[in-house]
């Protein structure tokens, strides 16, 4: 049965995001992706005008299931916002310390493409960390934090900064040092901090 | 007057620290670096037998100017070291907003070569980490700072993430905030604090 329009576009995406996250933006050839896509390169063309529009589609991809990867992270932990927060930290330390995981697709993507300022992938990306620090944001005041707001833009420098050391060092105790420090940003409620 | 090898060697490096800065490691050729630095071919291969070893060369260039660079931010603010440490970031914070800035070098070479471990630019962008964070670590014991080794590690942490997340927003707030993070990280000396 012939693959849809619709079918046909997930599988480039697929075969792109593969590609573009173990070799880098640069590395991956458009030929290559076209190739583990199974397609030809006119029909690559036909759904994405250019490789900038399909690094776009790429990280586009990667938004929502990102998010669902941390809120399952964060909700699936125990106890207090504190412990979830520690808890997030946690997990990231477990999934990066593989030889498979290359580093945060977007930050990588972005130090790509800093001299391509107004890139569509750029943008992708920046709309993609906004989101994700909005969703913390939710999630601490849904957890009644009183600072849900600041504390949520300080974790994400922790997240981000924890993720591009990962990368430098292959070394964990640096995700668990920022964990320490993001869970004491959180303000608990009153009355859960006296129980 | 020709120019003798240590002089021939430097040029080339700085040809090549300004091309892979602004264009990225793998955009920028051996080529165009070749003809930046006024030599031939055959003269930037008789220094550096590939370009991964031009990459290594870079970032040991960028090595200790960093240094110097913090070092100087850190000693000029005048304070305590809680003032100094968010010094480090408010100058970071301006240093960085500029669209001359395109992030943190090695954070980018490490995202670049993310699927290449062992290369040596990583070797020399993983020793400079370590290095920074060795020397956050002393100026902070030289403040009398009781939890030096620990502040410091958080406080890379948080220096890179700032970095990252002023690559992908370009606003400076998230380096204030992360700043703020950091200065209440540090543990004053007891007299001090009482002052």
């Amino acid at each position: 049965m012939p693959l849809n329009s619709d079918q046909t576009r997930e599988r480039i995406v697929t075969a792109a995001a593969r590609l573009f996250y173990n070799e880098g933006i640069r590395a991956a050839s458009v030929d290559a992706i076209a190739e583990k896509a199974g397609v030809t390169k006119k029909t690559l063309y036909y759904h994405f005008r250019s490789k900038d529009e399909l690094i776009a589609a790429y990280l586009e991809s990667r938004d929502q299931p990102t998010l669902d990867l941390y809120a399952r992270w964060f909700d699936e932990t125990p106890g207090s916002a504190t412990d979830k927060v520690r808890g997030l930290f946690a997990e990231f330390a477990r999934a990066t310390d593989t030889v498979k995981w290359k580093g945060c697709g977007f930050l990588r993507t972005a130090a790509e493409l800093a001299n391509t300022p107004g890139h569509p992938a750029l943008k992708a990306g920046a709309a993609h960390k906004k989101r994700f620090e909005a969703w913390l944001a939710d999630a601490l005041a849904r957890e009644r934090i009183s600072n849900a707001k600041a504390a949520a833009r300080s974790i994400v420098v922790l997240l981000d900064g924890a993720a591009s050391v990962m990368l430098v060092h292959r070394d964990p105790a640096y995700v668990l040092a920022a964990g320490s420090v993001a869970a004491s940003l959180v303000e608990l409620p009153r009355a859960a901090a006296a129980e």
